[in-house]
């Protein structure tokens, strides 16, 4: 919240770290610096507010604003003992952006501010150093030219360049103060001429025009993209800083530098920086000359040093936060000018935040609520390039599935299992313009996936989050040309059996092979999610479909199966078997089938079960379409043409044209509107009665071996209580059945998927009817926003770009539509079954924006993919002190 | 709502015509007769609550009924001077269903009861007629044999035949007393033999059983079908009215009959009915002899006839109402044996009730609340046969049904409902002798129905005018050979399958099939929708996207359009342009198109303008996904791979192979759920600006004509409020463009359709952009359902068989669900912006429960297809007056 003052310029001392909406985050920090005593040089910050003031004015500054910076101008002359265009000992000022969050490098900064032909004599003066008064005021009028008047910075660089090339000199201290002196003239000249203005020789016009350029850069093209690539608000503004110049380039004992308080790259608790002597800062951000390491300093001026260690100390127990700090050295007298919270890798934030635990810093809530993002605790998880060279990107698409890995293309599912087979080493990478539930076995035998059409809940996406398959989804850029075996993006055209590398935690396709690394999971990653679950009281489940998985969710922290699909038992070897069921033409026929499949699924829940020792397995009933499970229809199509073609009398049309008839009937406009879900179950009733022998039968014989059991069956895709009623009469019966077969009882429960907008709607009855809900929002989205996912990579990504849509729903939970719905069922439902247990199986049950929904909800549990079970346990105990926070 | 009582039997004079709850419609009216003063034979009723108690007891008669009924009996011997069971002058009652609502036909009646091998001998010896009294006995065998004890009625027939054979005789009265007594005697052996127990010699006990019988029959197979059929609670009951008989079979001087107090075919005021002498009641119901037009009776008893006249007078001034009255002459005297409201066809029951209004006897608002259905409405609209070929006439039989259709001859109900489940589209016409309860379901999958006997009031004229089946009754020139599955009239023979034309209208067969219209509004009809316009607060619009529709609208009273579909607009000739616009591959191509198509556009906005004459036009901007315009896929598919196997190098392969890929590339998964209304506007925007400019330029040019315009423009499938604002920017911008062009001003609206769950979720913001909203509840229910209509054959009509779902969603509004959400949707909007209009354009809005449900939420209009606007129109009236019934 912004507060609301009339007071535009705060002076340093005036303000604290507390005011980071009125001041920024720069200018807050500078104040509280100055406040606990550190050496800041004196100078003053006009507020956020001015900027929007700015703004709503027609970019026009407040009327009165000046003679308030006039003001503060005065009290730091006093401070200083200079004078603002004092031509004898002039007073230097930088003036520099300062958002409430930090947006590094995207704004304008304009520094040794007050230099005109007139002053700089007098900095000649004072500093007797002519050259180093040249070098600020060229730096001045390049700075200010580009900044203000709109001349590119590039022009005057060139212009020095060309002196250097005149001198036959290389290095800029290479270039005595008479150049510079000659160098500053021809700047002024190219001002002039390319502009049409002078460059100012006004003090006061030089800082007016230095202030509006500041608040003209809130809006430019970077900062607008980066506010959004950040999430953060445009309206929030930026605040400006005027601050008196200390110099780190007045001589060899004067010098400037960057340092972390701990080390941003791994945590480690040493200072992590780089300096350079005889430099201007921009110079160690510009990476012209090379620094040196921090340590290095304390070599060079010992008791510098030792004072900059004992300020980090101070400035990381007054925040209890890792500093990044820039430091200047003036002469041998060292200025505190920034310090800010660190920017960290996902490694080091975990580190630092356990660390700080046990140094008694901070406690574990704030470790967790406030430290470590969901987002960087994944980054600790998934294999990283350790170079990414620009110069081999072939394209960019959506992240679907984060990761790294390297490969050669392969352009269709049968050939990567095929090679895969020949090969178990076979590095292979999934090229395809889509994948749909066949592909599974290919992009499992892949080490990466990447897609032309889809977006990041198409099926690809979600095979990859579940089975942690570096995914790339929706990249438009690649064409695929199925008769070449070619892929192209950009120009570039690679063959089959190429490699390439795809970084799927950003999104981008290397051509060639990179190298990555794997993470490990560190000691303090460990302990953070044990406080992590400490705290919590949201569930957190995993959806894993087969043991390897449930165990891996079990190794990970998960609690239960909040989802185990059946659909997947159903593919690979057991397809035959799977389409004689669909095709069978009398009872018999499908009877028999069904009872060849008994067994094989009955086994499936046997080793699920025994992984899982009790805790709940949750399995859903068979929910797809059944012509899913058959070849497709354009195949079949070309198949039999060509057939025709070549001979009518072929003996295999006729049963080709019996699978083709099949299918053709079984065609439907919308799937996923269709006969699928428990609309199957009612339709055909042998598949799921079958299921639910399989699973209790399975369930009986774990516990009979002495293992505890708890299968939760899920009725998928109701809409109307009636279906929930009429399915659920039947299978219990099954149920029971099995049991007295087995001579066992077995704790079970059946529940129901909320999916279905009207489902959501009529909560109160069905609640009545059942002892579990669990949200799919993967379906409840696309119906209650009336878009397929499979369908919305042609226009969601225009979308979010041109902000139509906050953000792709089937990522975080839309609270106003769908979460509304939502809101709105767990509330009927609770009133009509209080002991009703709630919770959420969809993609989103791994997104920390639709954790804290969920948890604000009251849910039971979120169930996500196994990858994900980490970061849910730390955004569901970040949910729990974000509500307690709220409820204080 | 059951009155709730103790009293299990009420006499007739202890009840009144407002307990039909309680005593049933027969029960109730019988004791309102009594209590007026007409000649009814005494008795008592038994009320429905004890059928309810009899079906929660298990299928057993409460508990001391039977005292009660015993106590009933003895004040109805009392009444009469005769005791039931008297061997010397024995009481003789009739044992009769009555439900709340009727139910003619499908429950069990038994008649004559209290005849024992004993009591016979009393009824002779009173009577003096062993004939008469051995005839009433075979008769109450038979029936109590069929009824009670599961004995099948047929095979008693059979003997009789058998029996008339023998004696070679072909009419009943031409068997005599003694054969009479010995049939009874064969009866008997047969019930014994068939059934293991005598025919009950104790007439309580035949009361008792005769009882239990009539609430049994209150779950027979086809009294459920027909309580299904006509929406009749299953919980209501049947009562069971216990009275005494009297005869009309005792002589010459004794008759039977039914009457109308008018015409139920035309409505006209003039008794309407028929009689029998010297017969029961079933004889004339059963059609086996042709009875005689009521009005013949004054020739044959003037006073009796006179008599009648009176009571029927009386009975309509009670009532208020048509009267539907059965009477009995014993001896010389009349007897009323019940009344109710007439059946009437939907012509009779407009020309009825506006009758009635002029006569004083009802009010408008009465015509208009309870006389009329929609569906009654509809039927006076039924097609009619423009073409009526002399040489096509096959036979000619009575118009027991008005209307007219074609369709192939079926010869069995079994055969029609198989058909009707093969192909709802079948146009089927059921020929049968005559028609029974059990063909009602064959009845209803017919277009029409043509009996061979049987008359105005029998089973089959009864359905026909109440579910408005076209057919034609007693067309005894027909004989139909079930063997050779042939008809045959006048020396033409039709076989099972062939065509032909049934005018139920005017009772005339044709062969083959005639082209047929929609038939002239009648005064009547006229004048009562000036009434419903007067009562009705809802507009009443309907969906037209022709000139000829809007002119067909407006004829029908409509208000205005609320629903004109562009997207008809680019099929037909427009088809290659369409394709041009969707296959450019630059932007100029692209324009071309659009440029061509926007003068034809223009064209078609301009003719609909003129039609509406400043009526609100709502026009929908194209909504489909752009792929419906292009071939299909797998027509395709198969014409390349043809192409490719007979000559890979035809050179029409690459003009089709880019067509192919284009198709492919606009594959949806899930269409309804893609790229299509707004998202297209979005993804596309040139086809809606052109749109716009098409609609403001021709609205302009009529205007500039001096018609008044009122475009309402309809941006469809919106589901963030974000879609709108942008859509409706640009668009805007379009229209001010076109108007400054075209230098004249319009009034015009933009809206939207609110058809995404999501959209009634958020309602709130989206009514905040814009003026109107329009329920497109066909997707609105599809996706709050989760059910794509197209894809819901297979699964729906199962759904709606199993009680699973109360009736298909797509017909009438879940009001449960996507109720509730259109309920929310239209508080919410209307909070955020008081003066939105609101209304529905969906199939719904023509569906008169949906209507009266669109009242209840305060739309301001439904629009529907013009066809349906009359039924709108008092639909919409009829809502206004039970909601103001309900505000009581």
């Amino acid at each position: 919240m912004h507060m609301s003052s009339n007071k535009r310029v705060w002076l340093f001392q005036e303000g604290n770290a507390g005011m980071r909406d009125l001041l920024g985050g720069k200018g807050a920090n500078l104040a509280e610096m100055t406040n606990i005593g550190l050496p800041v040089p004196p100078g003053f910050t006009i507020t956020t507010e001015v900027c929007n003031e700015y703004y709503t004015n027609g970019k026009v500054l407040p009327a009165g604003l000046m003679d308030e910076v006039r003001a503060a101008i005065g009290t730091v002359e006093a401070a200083m003992g200079r004078t603002f265009g004092d031509p004898e000992d002039p007073l230097l000022v930088s003036v520099r952006s300062g958002a409430k969050f930090s947006m590094p490098g995207m704004m304008d900064t304009i520094l040794n501010l007050g230099l005109t032909d007139q002053t700089i004599e007098g900095l000649i003066a004072r500093t007797g150093n002519a050259r180093f008064a040249y070098d600020a005021y060229r730096r001045l009028i390049m700075m200010y030219s580009d900044v203000v008047m709109d001349v590119p910075k590039e022009q005057y660089e060139h212009l020095f360049t060309e002196l250097k090339k005149q001198l036959g000199v290389t290095q800029d201290t290479e270039v005595g103060a008479d150049d510079l002196k000659r160098l500053c003239e021809e700047f002024k000249a190219h001002t002039r001429a390319n502009s049409g203005r002078d460059f100012p020789q006004d003090v006061n016009l030089q800082l007016e025009g230095a202030i509006e350029a500041v608040f003209r850069s809130w809006m430019n093209d970077r900062a607008c993209v980066y506010r959004k690539s950040e999430d953060i608000a445009d309206d929030l503004g930026t605040a400006v800083n005027v601050q008196s110049m200390v110099f780190g380039n007045t001589g060899d004992d004067s010098g400037t530098g960057v340092a972390f308080t701990r080390s941003p790259a791994t945590g480690e608790k040493t200072l992590y920086g780089e300096f350079l002597m005889n430099a201007q800062g921009e110079d160690v951000v510009a990476g012209i000359r090379t620094p040196m390491d921090i340590k290095v300093l304390s070599d060079m001026n010992a008791a510098v040093y030792a004072e900059f260690v004992e300020i980090a100390k101070v400035l990381e127990q007054h925040y209890r936060e890792m500093q990044d700090i820039e430091f200047t050295i003036e002469n041998g007298r060292l200025y505190i000018l920034q310090c800010r919270a660190g920017k960290r890798t996902g490694t080091a934030a975990v580190k630092i935040a356990v660390d700080m635990v046990h140094e008694g810093l901070i406690t574990r809530e704030e470790a967790i609520s406030g430290r470590i993002t969901p987002k960087s605790l994944q980054q600790t998880m998934f294999p990283q390039f350790t170079e990414k060279p620009k110069d081999q990107i072939l394209a960019k698409g959506m992240n679907a599935g984060p990761g790294a890995a390297s490969g050669q293309i392969v352009l269709s599912s049968a050939d990567a299992i095929r090679l895969a087979e020949e090969d178990p080493n076979a590095a292979l990478i999934l090229v395809r313009e889509e994948t749909n539930p066949d592909d599974l076995a290919g992009m499992l035998a892949s080490r990466a996936v990447l897609t032309s059409r889809g977006g990041r809940t198409s099926h690809a996406a979600l095979v990859a989050r579940q089975f942690g398959i570096p995914t790339i989804c929706g990249c438009d850029d690649i064409s695929i040309d199925h008769r070449a075996r070619t892929i192209s993006a950009h120009g570039v055209t690679l063959k089959e059996g190429d490699w390439i590398s795809i970084d799927g935690t950003e999104g981008i396709v290397y051509t060639g092979q990179l190298p990555s690394e794997a993470p490990k999971v560190s000691a303090e990653v460990g302990e953070l999610l044990q406080w992590a679950d400490d705290i919590r009281s949201l569930g957190v489940w995993a959806n894993a479909d087969t043991p390897e998985q449930a165990a891996d969710a079990l190794a990970k922290g998960a609690e239960g199966i909040g989802l185990c699909r059946t659909e997947h038992m159903f593919l690979g070897d057991r397809v035959p078997l799977v389409r004689k069921l669909i095709l069978a033409d009398t009872e018999d026929a499908r009877q028999h089938a069904l009872d060849q499949l008994l067994p094989l699924q009955r086994k499936d829940f046997v080793d699920i079960f025994r992984v899982m020792q009790g805790r709940p397995v949750t399995i859903r009933l068979i929910d797809p379409p059944l012509h899913e499970f058959l070849p497709k229809e354009s195949d079949l199509l070309v198949e039999v043409t060509r057939l025709e073609c070549a001979d009518p009398n072929d003996a295999r049309l006729s049963e080709l044209r019996r699978m083709l008839d099949a299918v053709q009937s079984m065609h439907e406009a919308n799937p996923m509107l269709g006969l699928r879900g428990c609309r199957l179950s009612i339709y055909m009733p042998g598949i799921v009665q079958m299921q639910v022998a399989a699973i209790i039968g399975a369930a009986c014989e774990v516990q009979k071996a002495g293992t505890r059991v708890h299968p939760e069956i899920m009725i998928p895709l109701v809409g109307h209580v009636n279906e929930l009623k009429w399915i659920k009469d039947r299978l219990e019966k099954t149920a029971q059945d099995t049991m007295k077969s087995e001579g066992v009882t077995v704790d079970y429960m059946f529940g129901t998927m909320i999916e279905i907008p009207r489902a959501a709607l009529t909560a109160a009855e069905i609640a009545s009817e059942t002892t579990f809900f669990s949200f799919g929002t993967n379906d409840l989205t696309q119906m209650t926003y009336g878009i397929s996912r499979d369908d919305a990579g042609r226009f969601m990504k225009l979308y979010v770009d041109e902000n139509i849509l906050p953000g792709d729903p089937t990522e975080s939970i839309d609270r106003d539509g769908v979460g509304r719905l939502m809101s709105m069922c767990v509330n009927d439902a609770r009133a009509a079954n209080p002991s009703l247990q709630i919770g959420i199986c969809g993609e989103h049950g791994g997104d920390p924006s639709s954790i804290e929904f969920c948890h604000s909800l009251g849910m039971n549990y979120v169930s996500c993919s196994p990858k994900r079970v980490p970061i849910a346990r730390l955004a569901a105990a970040q949910a729990n002190l974000a509500k307690a926070d709220r409820d204080k």
